[in-house]
Formats: structure tokens, C-alpha cells, sequence
């Protein structure tokens, strides 16, 4: 009997036109030649991406883990309605807060970050106690206090529930300007918390709906009529035992949203509530039985924990980013659309240069930001730190607060900025997909309305855009005075050098090299701070104060603040490539070039405008970024096979890994709708075809005199 | 007694100063603040964009019209199910059947334009009965089949309703390329209809699911053997008295989608149907009882139709941005974040200058599209007069052709640029709200999701954009072959004196003029296409066929369309301004300054490549977009008030005219979302935090420790 290999030449040639046809097109083979051009060692890049092998073991046994759990079924999740969406994202609290109490942090963070990809709202609901609310406890508590809400079940989830109450319907941002009152009543050493107005109303509070006992309220202190500014308070919100409202607290559902609605956001309305002075989280400020209050030496120490939130954000735009692009790019290898002249063949929308133009720089950018995500989530680690042990008289108190100040401008800007990024990255992988990205099945229409709130929650990005432009201006200043700035501003040192800086390459070959690209972007970004400064400086002289000179340059600072975090992913970006070697250094040099000439060829007013560029050297790097998004193209499906997403966790039939999407998605389209009776034929439609035409619904004369009539009446 | 406004003083005398600061960020008083500042005739220039005071008045009417209709109630839209959603949608045809029939088609016309800003989810579904299979008919029946058709009740809606189908499972984009056969049975004179594949499968056809007794079906047509190419035919779906669908049609439901869940879109798979031949429309392509084919001299001649509904988005893209608009820039005028140092009271968002920056650029690019949108709705219709009596020996045939060719690729380029503006515009907008522009209740979610699809449908926008720098390319070479162009294109006709033209002004504040800028565009397109046509050339020369060439420049060609997109809108909308005089003139020239120096900065890699501006001058440009935009801001609210959306079409209670922001969306939230029992607190809350720790939920080290050893395990 012959060998496979030689029945499957017989088959081949007994194959009619059809058949050779529909082989040629089968999306399955299409895939699989895709992935025969790896031309590096997919595993090991994985690996690189996760943090090393064992970080990578631990996701697959998570992926597995929730792929295998009931609780966590996703494919249904875009036809059930907001109320069962909720209930099912409750129901998952028991699983997550069993695994937490029996894995280390840094286990469970790890899960998290895979929960964070399955299902966005389940990660915020879960994160609102465990984040926000145990957060604000051991930032704002005494060791005393941390250890009485441990006792009453904070971190064991028993007994209660916690949410986190800051924003109010007038005031996001500005938490100075908060309007919640917390008087302290002395007669009965209590703290009165109350809404004084409709706007000071709390707002968006996640859990508050349906699942929080108590809150981490943030109100203005006020003792012996004087305000002390913006203070955390414990005040519990409904009986544990019956969950009804406690008196004088009235919270209400704050219904749909654009995402994310397994989330029972609230509001909260404080009618003088009383709570016991020990309520008040007094780690920082202290306010005494007799109403003396003592506040702390250094505000600033109390920042470190907040700036968690945007370090994770910064690593869940690469994450989502990795998501959105296995979808499209996988489509993409197996989608054809016309044929060239020469062929009855469709062509492959991979194939296509100006679709290689939409995708793979969005690629590049993606590693860019995983790169940058690492080198962020260890910056906060190395800062908190040094900032958990720092006491108010420490000799190196100076360079903490440097490190704190560094981390606080570097996150606010990079949350920005990848989360930008990312919404852009997933709407552009959904108009990629065509009309098919616009069905809820396929997922990125989804992923759009869950991630689009990360531009806005934990600081609006065009204000945490603005502090960073902030921090250069400052930085800028300083290093004028002579000061040694720290790694991420140090360029602002060598401005004599990088001013006025062009250029000069015997050779345009020798522009697409990551040394030359570092310089473009460090002499472009001084002289975008440089004007900015000035700016600054000139408002100054004009005598306008401090904060008003930065809100007059604010479109400098924002313009500086973006090419500074361009420049700063790509040095990321170049500094984890030369950590590899062989062939996974040579396909990522690639993409890392790729992202280098493409910023620069989207920033081309600014390289111009500098005269860093000349146009022809300009033109070059345009012609250039179209055979780098060629050559990226060639290894597109082994690089996004190197995100390493399950079909579970991708939960998309245009992204499956096997590439057989027509016939993934016809199902789950099937499976999700179900045929039954007409709803609606005999009630609206019927009536509707069957009724009886009087005169003015044929005379078309008539109606044209009817509708001039009623023109003249006007 | 004294005057009411002696005692309005005697009062504010009064005040405490809690009641003077509440009275000063009263959002009521601001907006009232701001409408004070018009400083031209608000009616005016609601005349000027609706095409006239008629035309306003019958908007005004449409819009009472459907707030009263208990059909076209909107504010719970939020809440209701895909199933309520549908139904209701259903219920909405027969009110608009009746004006159909009532009013002349321009009446009804504007009638559409109202309800497509109230709810297009029914516009689109309305529009696919009488927009595409009406449409379909007229544009490829005989004038015998379109009155039978008509008989059968296709125009009056009675026994019959219409979809379209032509998209399928496996082919968008490309028509030519559909699976779907109408293979003729000359022994039975009928046409049998097939999806000989899954791919084949019609997609995304609305009104399939639950609305149509009728489609107009795209397929290739095969008599004797042979394939004629993709023809028009009516093929019966269901019974109209049952609605049960007909032997071999099979259907099926699409379900969930990003937005528009209104329309009940569906696929389609033929087994094997029979249809008489007379189905076949054959107004183009003839098939006789024996046969014979017989094929139009000018297919071209049958494309004008299409165009229609491109048209149309252009200026829905216009209309859309108003809605948007009128949300955040009303939202800006009221809200107040942050304080500046000298004052308690908190600063309007308006009054940023960031915030500016983010709204008021958005603001002139509406005005841009509204002036492009009269334009392109006015060539189509000059072009179809022409096309409508256009015979095959036309003597001036040649002219007619040019005329489509013409408004073919302008409305393929615009409708791509419109459309992409708009969707973007929503975003910033809904970002420019902060953390309310993720409610559902403040509407721009829905409108984002509702709008995304147009970035899609009716020809995927990165084709459309290619088409138009085809064009231009076609355009370019044949000026240099001497032929004069249509105006649109007609500066590729003094390419001479465009080439490496400078812009040589004695003084940079000459560079704020329209002149100025309008020859600026015109320079850097004429650079941009020039260096698309040389690419293809070369192609041309390395020896590929056209196709090859045209797809190998592609980047070059989307840029080129791009940049031409921007010059064309400036001029609409400087042809605009120029029509009208005095305190309108003057403002609106103000925003049109913006939109050309705005769209400069946007693209000041181009400009500064090919040098016409120096970077001096750029400099200068970037200063006086932030001035001009705080002139516009001055100027906002009179300017959104003239684009006369009453508050029920705008639908959002950040939008409201008069500005009590907190109050309507307080209310709104609080009415969609009604107070009632626990859902879920017995079933899962209780139990989980009743339950019984066991010592795995309590002892961290035993947890530190059973996670090590699930490591060592792997």
C-alpha cells in the first residue's frame, strides 16, 4: 500500500479545477503556510514577553485553569443581558478570593492579569474591593486600624464588602475640590459625613450598587469649623446580614454604561451619617478625642500606592493590544479579497502592502509598549521599595522623593499614551476585520467599549499627559541649573549638543539604525521641552502666576509630553531587543526599526520642523517603513502566535489559531441565535402588508399637493 | 413696590457668600453666560447650514413630529432589550410609510435626515427597503418589471417587503468576486439560485432576519454553461400571509452587534431555488426564452444609483458631529474642574486652553463638512440629471461619463474622510465629558457605536480612499497629456507653477489668509500626487500591470487622497463663507481660518517636506491655531445653539440647552434605573461572606507555600 505522502499526490492529481480551488483558498492551509515561515524560535520569544519560562508555565496553567472553570464561560457573554452579566460576575468572587488567600501576591497578581484579558469587568469589579478599597486601607491606616479591618474580614472578604468613594457627579479630577463634609462631632467623638449638594453626590462608585457593605470615603475634614482638605474615611453602607441600606445612606444603580457592565457602578448620597472618630484612616493625619489634629510632615509619601493602578494600565494596553492584533492579523492570513490579474486566486489581505500599512505598525507598537510595561512595573517596584521604609528624617529622603517624583510624572504620561495607543490599536484591528468586525461575535467591538473608559479613569489622560509636560518643563529647569537629572529626562542634559543638531549620514542606509533613531527623537524632544520652557519662562516675566503660566502652555506641554513618551517606548523598545540574541535579535530588530521609522514618519513636522531630517533623508525613511512593514509581514503570524493567547482567551472565530474562521464564526452565530417563532409577524407586520390602501396613500399628485399645502401653512 | 431687578439686588445683597459661590458655578447661569456673547445672528446661520429658512422651518416640524410620536420615544433606548429594540423598530414603519405616500420625495427626504439623527438603527432599516431594494429595482429593472413590481406593492409596502442582498460570508468588498449562481433552466425558462458554499452564505443582509418577504439578490448569472458576471435578481423568501420562508431559503439571524441592534440583519443560503426567468432585472442584461445574452455597451451607465447612499454619508458625518458637538462643547460650558490660584470658584473646562485645543479644531471641521456635504449632494444631483436621460449615442456621452467619473471618485474619497472625521470627533467628544462620557444615558457611546459601521459599509473606507488617489493619478497623467480637468481635481493643471512653489509673505501675519492657505494645499497635494504618479509609473516601467502597480504605490496613493481631502473640504468652506456678509461673515471666517491652519499644523510634515512653509512660518501657524481657537471658543455656545438640535434629537442630558446638566442626568439616571430588592444577595453574597474559613483561607505562609510547590510541580 503507498505511503501517505504518495496517496496524497494521487489525491492532488485526480483534483478537479474546483477542488485544486477551493484547496488553494482554504483558510486552514492558508494558516498553516503562514506559520511554516517562522524564522525564529516562537517559545523563546514567549518566553522573553512573559519574563521567562516559568512566568509563561504559570499563565498557561491560569489559561487552563478559567478556560476549564464553568463560572468563566465567554462565548455567550455578548447575548446576555446586563443583570445576568452582573449576577455571573458576583458569582465569580468565591473562586478568585479562594485562590488569593492560598497563593502568593505575585502568583495571584499574575492570575489576575490573565482574569484582566478573559473578562475586563469581573477584573474591576474584584479590583474595586481588592485594589481600591484594601488599598486605600493600608495607605491610609495605622498599623492599628489596618489590623481591625483585617480582623472584621477586609481581606478575607467575610463579613464585608468593600467599594471606594472619591469621585462625586461634580468633581473627578480635582479631589482637592471635593464637596463630602466629614465634621467632627466632639460632644460624641464622632465624625458626621454628609452631601451637602446634588453635585457632591458620589459617583461611578464600582460595587456600590449591589455589592459593598462598606466604602473608603474621601471627604473634606473639618474640625472646630476649619477645613483640613480631602481625608479618607471607613463608613459602612449596608447590614451585612440583610444588605439593606444603613439610615442616612442612600445609594442608587447607575444603570448602562459603555462597557464593562458587570460592574455595578453607584451613587452614594450621605444624609449626616454618623461614624466613630477611629473611622477616619489616620496613618498621615491624626485627629485627637479633643479635636486636635496633627497633619503629616511629607503629603507626598502618601502618593506611591495610587500610582499602581496606572503602572497596570500601562502593562494591560500591551496585553489588550496583543489581543486585538491576534484577531486581525490572523484574519488577515486567511481573509482574501480580489485577484490580481494574473490569478483567479483571491489575494490574502496580509498580502496587500496598504494592509500590511494598517497592521504592523500597530504590531511594532505593541511590543514596544510590552517592553515599556516591564521596565515601568519594575521602576514602581524598585520606588515603593525604597518609599515603604522612608521616614520623614531619612538622610536619602531627597533621592526617594526624586525616585517617587520620577515614577508619578513617568506613569501619569505612559498610562496616557499606551492607553491611547491601545483603544486606536483595537479600533483599527476592527475596521481591519471589514464589515465582520462590527459583529459583537468577533469580539474587538467589545474589547473597544470595555478598554475605551481606561482614557479616563485613575486621571483623565490629557491632564496626566499635562503633568508629565509639567515634569520636562521642571526637569528642564533644572538641569539648566546644573542638576544631574534621573535616566528617563538625562538627554536634557546634553542640550548644548542635541539644539540645533541635524542629521549628517555619508549614506541614507546608515538612517535605519536604532543609534541614529535615539538621537532624532532625544534632539527632537529638546527642542519640543525647550519651547515649551520658554514658553513657560515668558509667562512668567509676564508676571501671570505659577499654575496659570502652565495652563497657558498646556499645548506645548501636551506636544512635549507626547514625542518625550514616542522616544521613550522606542528606547524601551531598543533595549530589550539587544538583551536577546541569533535570530530572535534579527526578527525583532526589525520590528523595533519598524516602530522607530514609522513614529518618526508620523512626527515628520516635528523631525522637520527641527531640521533634525532634511526631506530627502525623510523621504527615504517613508520609503523604508513600507519594506519593514514587509518584511514584519512575512513573520506576522508567528510573532502574534508568540503573544501566546488560547482560543479561549482570544474568544474571537476570526482569531482562531487554526485559521478556519468562516466556519467558527457561522457556528457561533448559529449557537447564539437560535431560530423560534416569529416575534413579532402576527402583532406589527401582518396588519402592517395587509392593510387597506384609502386614496392618499396612492395618489401621488395628491400627496405632492398635500405636502405643498402644509409648506404654505408655515 | 420696587422693580424686579431692584429686588433681585436687594436679594444678592443678601447673599451669604455660600449662596453667592453656588449661585456662580450654577451650570444654568453659565450657559446663560455664554449665549449672551453671540455676536452675530444665531437664526441666520441656522438658515445658512439648513439651506434656507424653509428648509429650517420643515426640520423644526419633523423634529415636533417625532418627540410627540409615542413610537419615537428615545430616552430609555439605553435599557431595552435587542428583542424590545427590534419590535419597537418594526412598530416605526407604518407611521412613515404614511408620509411616504403623503409627501413629495424631498419633503420626505428631509424627513429622513431628522429621523437618522433620532435613531439610525431605523433609518437603516427603512432605508434598506426603500433605499436598496427600491433603489435596486429602479436602478437595474425595465420600466415593465419596475411596475410590476410596483403593483405587488413594493413601493406601498403592502404584501411585500424588500432587503438587499449582495454581500456574502466570504466576499465584501469585492462584487464581481460573489460565490452565489443564477444558473438559467432554458427547459423550465427559470433561473435556479444557489450557494454552492459556506462562503457563499449572504451576510449581513438587513432585514433579513425578521422584516423581508423579498430580496434583490447579487449573483453570478451562468446560462448554457457560461458566467456573465454578477446580475440583479428578485428572489421570494418568505410567504407573506405566514411568513414562513420559502422551500430551500434558509435564514438566519446575525444577532449582537456593535451597534445598531434595530435592524434585524440576517444571512441567506439557496438551496437549488427556482425563480422565473422575468426576475432577473433587465433593464442592463437581457436574457432571452432561448438564451440569449445580451450585455449593456455602458455598464458604467448603471453605477450612478450607488453613489446615492455615499453621498448621503457625507453629509450624515456632517449632521452627526453637530449632535456630538453640541453635547461637549454644552458640557464644557457648565462643568467647572480645578480652580485657578486666585479664585474659590472653579474654572470652566471651555476656559482651558487644552480644552479648547480638544473641542473647538472638531468644531470647524463640522462646518467644513457641512459646506462639503451641500456641495456633494448638489454635484450628484447635477451629474444624475445628466445620467438619467444619458443614451449610449449621446453626442455629449463622453461629458456624462466624465461628470461619473468625477462625483464617483470625489464621493468615494469623501465619504471615506467624512465618515473617519465623525467617528473621531464622537470619540474626542465623548472623552472631552471625562468620566460621564461613559454612561450610556449622555449618548455618545450609543453614537460611536451606532456611527462605527459607516467607517465599513457601502465600500470599506481605505478602498474608497484608494479609489480617489486612483483617480488622481489617472487625473495627474492626463494633465500632463494637456487635457483640462474638472474643477475638483483642477489644480493638477498648473502643475508647473505649483511644483516647489514657496510661500513667500512679507510678513507672517499674511499667512493667516485663505488665499494663502487654499495655495498651500494646492502645492503640497500637487507634490503628493505627483510623487504617487511617478511611483506607478515606475511600476509601470519594472514592468507590472496596471492593477499590480496601482496596488504596489497604495501608501502613496492613500496619502495623496488624504491631503487632497483636506484642500477639497477648505475650499467647501471657503465657497461658503464667501456667500454671506457682516457679523456672520466675520465669525465664520474665524472658524474657517482655524480649520485651514488647524489641518496645516495636522499636517506639517507635508508642508514643511515640500517647503512651502519654512519652519519659522510653522511656528508662527501652530501660535495662531491656539489664538483662533480660543476666538471660536468665544463664540461656542451661539455656534452649537445655531446647529438647532432641539434637546429631545440630541438626547443627552449633558446636552441640554439650558444647560442644568447635573439635574437631567441625575434624573435620567435615577428613572432608568428604577430601586427594587436585591437580585442576587440571598444566592451568592450571603453565602460567601457567611461562610466558615477553613485554615487555607487564613494562614499566608501555608498559601506562600502551597504556591511554591505547584511551581516546583511544573
Amino acid at each position: 500500500m503507498a505511503s501517505p505522502s504518495k496517496r496524497i499526490n494521487a489525491i492532488q492529481q485526480h483534483l478537479t479545477p474546483q477542488q485544486k480551488h477551493a484547496q488553494a483558498v482554504d483558510p486552514v492551509a492558508s494558516m498553516k503556510e503562514e506559520r511554516a515561515k517562522a524564522a525564529f524560535d516562537i517559545r523563546q520569544l514567549t518566553y522573553l514577553l512573559d519574563g521567562g519560562e516559568k512566568s509563561t508555565l504559570l499563565k498557561e496553567r491560569f489559561m487552563l485553569d478559567f478556560e476549564r472553570d464553568p463560572l468563566f464561560k465567554m462565548d455567550d457573554i455578548h447575548d446576555i443581558s446586563k443583570e445576568q452579566l452582573r449576577e455571573r460576575t458576583m458569582e465569580k468572587f468565591r473562586s478568585l478570593v479562594h485562590h488569593l488567600s492560598n497563593e502568593s501576591l505575585d502568583v495571584f497578581r499574575k492570575r489576575m492579569e490573565i482574569v484582566s484579558l478573559i473578562d475586563p469587568g469581573f477584573w474591576t469589579r474584584f479590583g474595586v474591593h481588592y485594589g481600591l478599597f484594601v488599598g486605600a486601607l493600608q495607605s491610609n491606616a495605622t498599623s492599628g486600624q489596618l489590623g481591625y479591618w483585617f480582623q472584621r474580614g477586609a481581606l478575607s472578604l467575610t463579613g464585608m464588602v468593600g467599594c471606594f468613594a472619591m469621585t462625586e457627579l461634580g468633581h473627578g479630577s480635582n479631589v482637592p475640590g471635593l464637596e463630602t463634609t466629614a465634621t467632627f462631632d466632639e460632644a460624641a467623638d464622632q465624625f458626621i459625613i454628609h452631601t451637602p449638594t446634588l453635585t457632591a453626590t458620589k459617583w461611578w462608585i464600582g460595587g456600590a450598587a449591589h455589592s459593598a457593605t462598606h466604602s473608603a470615603v474621601f471627604a473634606q475634614l473639618v474640625v472646630k469649623g476649619k477645613k483640613y482638605g480631602t481625608k479618607c474615611f471607613v463608613v459602612p453602607l449596608r447590614d451585612p446580614k440583610t444588605y439593606d441600606t444603613l439610615p442616612g445612606i442612600n445609594i442608587g444603580d447607575l444603570g448602562k454604561k459603555m462597557g464593562r457592565d458587570g460592574i455595578d457602578n453607584g451613587y452614594i448620597q450621605f444624609t449626616n451619617v454618623r461614624i466613630p472618630r477611629g473611622y477616619m484612616l489616620m496613618k498621615h493625619t491624626q485627629v485627637s478625642r479633643s479635636g486636635r489634629v496633627k497633619e503629616p510632615k511629607l503629603q507626598q509619601l502618601t502618593y506611591g500606592a495610587l500610582l499602581q493602578g496606572r503602572v497596570a494600565m500601562v502593562v494591560d494596553s500591551g496585553n489588550v493590544s496583543k489581543k486585538a492584533l491576534t484577531i486581525a492579523v490572523r484574519y488577515a492570513a486567511v481573509r482574501r479579497q480580489f485577484s490580481s490579474s494574473n490569478s483567479d486566486i483571491e489575494t490574502k489581505l496580509l498580502d496587500y502592502p496598504i494592509h500590511q500599512r494598517r497592521l504592523m505598525p500597530l504590531m511594532a507598537q505593541t511590543f514596544a509598549m510590552l517592553f515599556t510595561g516591564n521596565e515601568m512595573t519594575a521602576m514602581y517596584n524598585r520606588m515603593m521599595g525604597r518609599l515603604e521604609n522612608a521616614k520623614a528624617d531619612d538622610p536619602d529622603l531627597a533621592e526617594v522623593l526624586e525616585m517617587l517624583k520620577e515614577t508619578h510624572s513617568t506613569s501619569a504620561g505612559l498610562k496616557a499614551f499606551c492607553t491611547w495607543n491601545c483603544l486606536s490599536t483595537i479600533e483599527a484591528c476592527r475596521q481591519a476585520c471589514g464589515g465582520h468586525g462590527y459583529s459583537a461575535y468577533t469580539g474587538l467591538a467589545g474589547m473597544y467599549q470595555d478598554f475605551a473608559v481606561q482614557c479616563t479613569w485613575e486621571g483623565d489622560n490629557t491632564i496626566l499627559t499635562l503633568q508629565l509636560g509639567r515634569y520636562l518643563i521642571s526637569s528642564y529647569r533644572e538641569a539648566l541649573s546644573g542638576k544631574k537629572l534621573s535616566p528617563g529626562v538625562g538627554y536634557l542634559n546634553s542640550l548644548d549638543t542635541l539644539i540645533g543638531k541635524r542629521c549628517r549620514v555619508a549614506n541614507n542606509e546608515f538612517l535605519v539604525d536604532p543609534a541614529v533613531i535615539m538621537e532624532g527623537w532625544q534632539v527632537v524632544c529638546a527642542h519640543v521641552v525647550r519651547n515649551a520652557a520658554l514658553e513657560f519662562q515668558e509667562c512668567i516675566d509676564r508676571g501671570l502666576d505659577v499654575d496659570d503660566a502652565y495652563e497657558h502652555c498646556s499645548q506645548s506641554r501636551l506636544y512635549a509630553a507626547k514625542l518625550h513618551s514616542y522616544g521613550y517606548l522606542f528606547n524601551r523598545f531598543v533595549d530589550g531587543v539587544t538583551k536577546v540574541e541569533g535570530s530572535l535579535r534579527s526578527v525583532l530588530m526589525d520590528v523595533c526599526l519598524l516602530y522607530g521609522l514609522y513614529t518618526i514618519e508620523e512626527n515628520a513636522g516635528a523631525f522637520l520642523q527641527y531640521e533634525f531630517f532634511s526631506p530627502q533623508q525623510m523621504e527615504y525613511i517613508r520609503n523604508k517603513t513600507n519594506e519593514l512593514c514587509a518584511a514584519v509581514r512575512d513573520q506576522a503570524i508567528p510573532l502574534v502566535d508568540s503573544f501566546n493567547l488560547s482560543d479561549y482567551m482570544v474568544n474571537s472565530p476570526l482569531g482562531r489559531a487554526d485559521g478556519n474562521v468562516y466556519v467558527h464564526y457561522f457556528d457561533q452565530v448559529k449557537q447564539s441565535n437560535p431560530q423560534g417563532p416569529h416575534p413579532y409577524f402576527e402583532r406589527l407586520i401582518k396588519p402592517l402588508l395587509e392593510r387597506q390602501l384609502d386614496s392618499s396613500d396612492v395618489e401621488d399628485d395628491e400627496a405632492g399637493l398635500e405636502s405643498e399645502d402644509d409648506e404654505d401653512e408655515e
